[in-house]
């Protein structure tokens, strides 16, 4: 597939690295969603409001043009739809650029479920299908806000899968939000991969195992950094052996060029919690945008770590008494002292980071 | 985390692997889910009721113990899902073995729809929340079909995620089953790895990309074939190499050992249609089970191949007029002539698999 080359002076990334865009094949589903995208967008800017690009779920590199295989990062977009209605509480406008099929604002409270979708259904006196007793005010009070939502036009929902569209789409939007000035916010919460397979190292069909050898659309060459055009993934006996190319650091080039008057907030997840804090101001001091939100795996629903230039350091916590009993088991024990109705974190993140934009938009960027 | 060692005689695998069992760790969630499993299965047994296990959706391999990073295989549960509402309405009854939020039965007719769960909903003049006119009618056939499967205690939902938790329920279920005898199917349409990272060889930590190198929690010396307990994914440079070894074939295990009275279904996905008949044919030899139904990416859902010792091979395909809007762009010229009602492929390859399975129990089997 070639390469639909849109470079423009930024396409040359910062980092050094060769042009990813031009080598990369354009998605395409990209213009359809800037046909979406553009009157969105400019009805904010009209209405000088707030607009928060929220990104959400794991990103995936296909292992196949034909894919079969992929490397996905774990994410079910808890963080991204959570932040985007407390986001849209707030008073944004919200751009949820989610990866396809990951929980949605709103729909999240009940999709996702262990249980089956009907579950929440019975069929009324009437012979209607009705949402059960139980779900009723929950449901009713959600799908309030979500038609609001709708019928304001606050919220647009943008489908990404790998992490090629994913940039595709970031670079786009980045650049149609720039008449938003100060309004506009980059909100980073998609797992993005670290890696990715280049468009000219994919091979094109499944990749055999060695019992089918015979078959095998590659050679058993083992590939190497320097041979850079070898498949990415290829078989060395019996094994799998995959090697994967760091995805160009996108993040400077937000910051420097696509975006430069937005307010930028990225995120780092660590499972190590001795280099969360250390990883979070490296980010923040490499980048120079205005926010990390550090957070670990399995701590990540009860505290963040801001890693902000006008703050330095602060931690965000939910009071113990207050955690969901969705949080891991890793704090199980803190979930049987809970008592109190729980308490969603990012209702603790999501003003702060307004309070900063706000800063920002008054007394111009810290960075 | 130590492996449970559940090993018995049939632990050793066929195929000269040494002992995945006791190397792997037995899945927290199967205990929970032999103790649904045994009464579900022990009433069939009484009923003399056909079984089908039907698994669906596909398997993850992660990258590290705390899992950040992970490959998996492309399947949405369509094929699973659609099959086993079939299967009920033959007379079966299911056990689903599904990936965790892949498609299930029933809902799947209004889950992973790009629309927002909610755009389903609507408030009534009484006040509640009831779905939508249009929808009605097709969610109260589909709620009145669930209700029915789950009072007649017809289905079982059991969820996993990675490849050690599939194969630990595959050979526990298989062992559960034997009272059935004949009356016991294995229907494996799930996206099973071929490939996989040993207990042993997996890393604990994210790994971390070559700008946090001091960060690296494991060494830049290459894993090799012969080093078995190197780490299966490190750092090369700037890029991420990653080695996995090949899952030993449970399906020989299966056939001989696990399960041997019942019929066996297995599924080959390819992406190059000059090799599906042979891999077909070529896996039905090599493991002497029943029947390979082999599909193509991109056609799967309006043609399949069925191969057997008893049928030979034979194409089973939607009549073009009666193909789906949802299949592949390959096949939209085909779409756009479709006029008639669409109809899925699942319900012409069901009820041809319950033929083969009679004739297995009324002639004793083929193999």
């Amino acid at each position: 597939m070639a390469a639909h080359d849109q470079s423009n002076g930024d396409s040359k990334l910062a980092n050094g690295e060769t042009t990813y865009f031009a080598t990369n094949p354009r998605p395409a589903s990209l213009d359809e969603h800037i046909s979406s995208l553009a009157p969105f967008i400019a009805d904010h800017v009209r209405k000088h409001s707030r607009v928060a690009l929220v990104t959400s779920g794991g990103t995936t590199v296909p292992l196949e043009n034909q894919t079969v295989r992929f490397i996905d990062n774990f994410s079910a977009g808890t963080r991204g739809a959570t932040s985007a209605e407390y986001f849209l509480e707030n008073g944004y406008a919200v751009i949820f650029l989610h990866r396809q099929f990951s929980l949605l604002p709103y729909s999240r409270h009940f999709s996702h479920s262990t249980n089956c979708f009907l579950d929440y259904m019975t069929t009324s006196s009437t012979g209607e299908v009705v949402i059960d007793g139980e779900y009723q005010a929950q449901m009713a009070s959600v799908l309030q806000k979500y038609e609001r939502a709708k019928r304001e036009k606050m919220l647009l929902l943008l489908p990404f899968t790998s992490v090629n569209e994913y940039l595709w789409h970031l670079r786009e939007i980045a650049m149609l939000m720039r008449p938003l000035g100060a309004n506009g916010l980059f909100y980073l919460a998609a797992a993005v991969s670290d890696f990715f397979i280049p468009a000219e190292r994919m091979v094109e069909h499944k990749i055999q195992s060695s019992e089918d050898f015979a078959h095998a659309n590659h050679g058993t060459t083992s590939s190497t950094a320097q041979e850079e055009r070898s498949p990415a993934a290829h078989m060395d006996g019996a094994k799998l052996v995959i090697d994967l190319d760091p995805v160009p650091k996108f993040l400077k080039q937000l910051v420097d060029v696509w975006s430069p008057k937005s307010m930028i907030v990225s995120f780092k997840l660590e499972t190590d919690p001795s280099i969360l804090a250390e990883k979070s101001r490296y980010a923040l001091k490499k980048y120079s945008h205005d926010l990390v939100i550090g957070n670990m795996l399995n701590t990540r629903k009860h505290e963040v770590l801001f890693v902000s230039a006008a703050g330095g350091d602060q931690w965000i916590r939910v009071p113990t008494a207050r955690r969901s009993k969705s949080v891991t088991a890793a704090t199980m024990s803190e979930v049987r002292q809970a008592t109190e109705m729980p308490l969603e974190i990012e209702s603790l993140i999501v003003p702060e980071v307004a309070r900063l934009h706000s800063e920002i938009i008054s007394n111009g960027r810290s960075r």
